[in-house]
């Protein structure tokens, strides 16, 4: 019996907005809603017991850098990965496409400012219809990703929604090239499909849309992939090189999804982007955003976001937002967690990651809450 | 009305080893006593929150690293250390002594190396009667540190218990000299006591007995220190070069402390160590050992201490120590600890720095408990 559902509650009559409920063998993920990334199997500097009590209801980790470390086997001799990393709640994996081809063309920020002067590093040492061999950059030992490989990893680590293999194509990529790419991933993704069959093992497996900038391979890649029996939908690849570009192609590719199950949008989740892509119509959204600016000391608040460096705080003796009951704002003062980032304290990272996961949680809430009074 | 008190509660018959109470205006210590490093108004990694949960009594702050950052006026501000850091149990501070004099003369470790070869650092711009003149590290603003000015700073951080402002003289000084400085350090510390007098706070001033490796000085600081009104007595300054040195020095000094007050043992806290000063009856020992093993994957067990680093935990999956109650060892295994640490987790100096705590915590326990059974 498969566990996982998709409960859809309120469609706004004003947007595409929706408010939905997806069921887990670990429990409920409201949407929408915002997927924290623990890449390791854990966030930067929270452990789970934190995490847990905070209320994050879904987490992303990535099979690519469990693979490399401990190793996929290791986590399923400890019982899978919700038992390895204490978290009895829902985890998300992704397939490890996306780090293995950004080791062959550069990270998507890279290649935006590349140009398309593709990065070949030496890791990936080649690319076929059968999958991706690359160098450990552990050990420098050869691993080989295939649709096959990444699924039986991604049973080993037990998520309860799991991505099956995709190619990224860069931004920069010729329009003929992409094309294949699209068609080379839709194979990817059927075999991904077809190894999951094998044993569904309680798991979700959402597809994922791709057809990077052209509308027209976007909507062929939706309705390809909608013919196969996936739980779910994510949207990856290069939405284009800025927020309007993505909200664009977000706009013409979201009504061509089936409504009646859950998607995703993979690693976007800065907050004009979540606020776009809630009325949109995104169920859930990943992006190590939230946690990245609290380590760099930018603390989210409701008018807007402070960098806590800044010597205003230095004597600012109540909370960073009096409202916010995370934590953190219960605990402490603005000016001592000011003073933890002057003194270059790792207890300043771990209190400005639990407050801006807060509000991240807090705010999706609100976002929900919206969309059923209508206003979204 | 002094809320500081000490109770003896038991003395041992076979050392000099005891068992008391310290009752300070933020509650009880008991004796002996582990007393954790939060140089900056935090343990590195572990908010406050999780500290007061493990049960730790007594936490060190660095009055010297406070002054410079935030500045003792900004923590006064904010109501005192304990506000300021979210801590309402006991908190000692030092006077800044011990840090000026490191710029001065090196650290310790460097001295030792040196042999004597003196290190002066650009940060220390003048040493006189009146105190010593140095450079902000932050900021490179002057700053002049007192016997008046740092009992005022600690006046302002406000923790229960205060030290007065010595110099550390090198390990390597000309024997004349020292005796010199141990005159000047008492000097200073009775200046340090007149100023602490004039408003006493509901803080308690510890002496700190100098005389570096001279078992006569040390005597006579004893004697000199013990004809003041101090609510308890330091041990600082060099005590040899290497732990049988220290022994041999504590075994003399010790007997010559009034047995009716509460007793420190400064920066010294590696296990070994504690052992031997337990039954040579101190009553505190403060170190950042414990907590920098930790970051570095050294996690102690009841049989011995532990690099988390070995392979040997990569498939370990209990806990480290399944006898250990700490939230580390419910909640993680070795295995996942370990993998922490590979991944270079900021999230594993988090777990290793609760486990290492808790165990000194349950560790000092069982010191108390085997001298009330007669055994140590």
């Amino acid at each position: 019996m498969n566990q996982f559902k998709f409960e859809l509650i309120h469609t706004s009559k004003i947007s595409r907005a929706r408010v939905g409920r997806i069921y887990t063998p670990h429990g409920i993920i409201d949407t929408p809603n915002f997927v924290a990334v623990g890449t390791n199997a854990t966030l930067k500097g929270l452990d789970n017991t934190m995490v847990n009590s905070l209320g994050l209801q879904l987490m992303f980790c990535n099979t690519y850098h469990l693979m490399v470390h401990p190793g996929a086997d290791v986590i399923a001799q400890a019982g899978g990965l919700h038992t390895f990393m204490n978290r009895p709640y829902p985890i998300i994996t992704d397939s490890g496409g996306f780090q293995v081809f950004s080791l062959a063309y550069g990270t998507v920020k890279e290649e935006l400012k590349s140009k398309g002067m593709k990065r070949h590093t030496e890791s990936v040492i080649k690319i076929s219809e059968e999958g991706v061999l690359f160098r450990s950059y552990r050990d420098g030992s050869p691993l080989m990703l295939t649709p096959e490989t990444s699924i039986q990893a991604q049973k080993k680590l037990g998520a309860d929604i799991i991505i099956p293999f995709d190619e990224l194509p860069p931004y920069h990529i010729d329009p003929g090239l992409l094309k294949k790419s699209l068609e080379r991933t839709h194979r990817w993704e059927e075999r991904s499909l077809r190894e999951h069959q094998k044993n569904q093992q309680n798991q979700a497996l959402y597809a994922v849309v791709h057809g990077g900038i052209d509308k027209k391979l976007r909507a062929l890649s939706c309705k390809v992939l909608s013919n196969l029996p996936f739980d779910g939908f994510a949207i990856g690849g290069s939405l284009g090189k800025n927020r309007d570009e993505m909200i664009e192609m977000l706009t013409a590719t979201m009504p061509l999804l089936p409504p009646h199950v859950p998607n995703h949008l993979l690693g976007i989740g800065d907050l004009d982007s979540i606020k776009a892509g809630v009325s949109l119509g995104i169920d859930t959204f990943d992006s190590s955003h939230p946690t990245r600016c609290a380590r760099h000391g930018l603390l989210f608040t409701k008018k807007g976001s402070v960098k806590i460096l800044q010597t205003a705080y230095k004597n600012l003796h109540e909370p960073l937002d009096p409202h916010c009951l995370c934590p953190t704002c219960r605990h402490y003062t603005a000016s001592y967690v000011h003073h933890l980032f002057k003194a270059k304290e790792i207890t300043g990272f771990v209190l400005a990651t639990i407050h801006n996961l807060s509000f991240m949680i807090e705010l999706m809430k609100e976002y929900r809450q919206a969309i059923l009074e209508g206003k979204i």
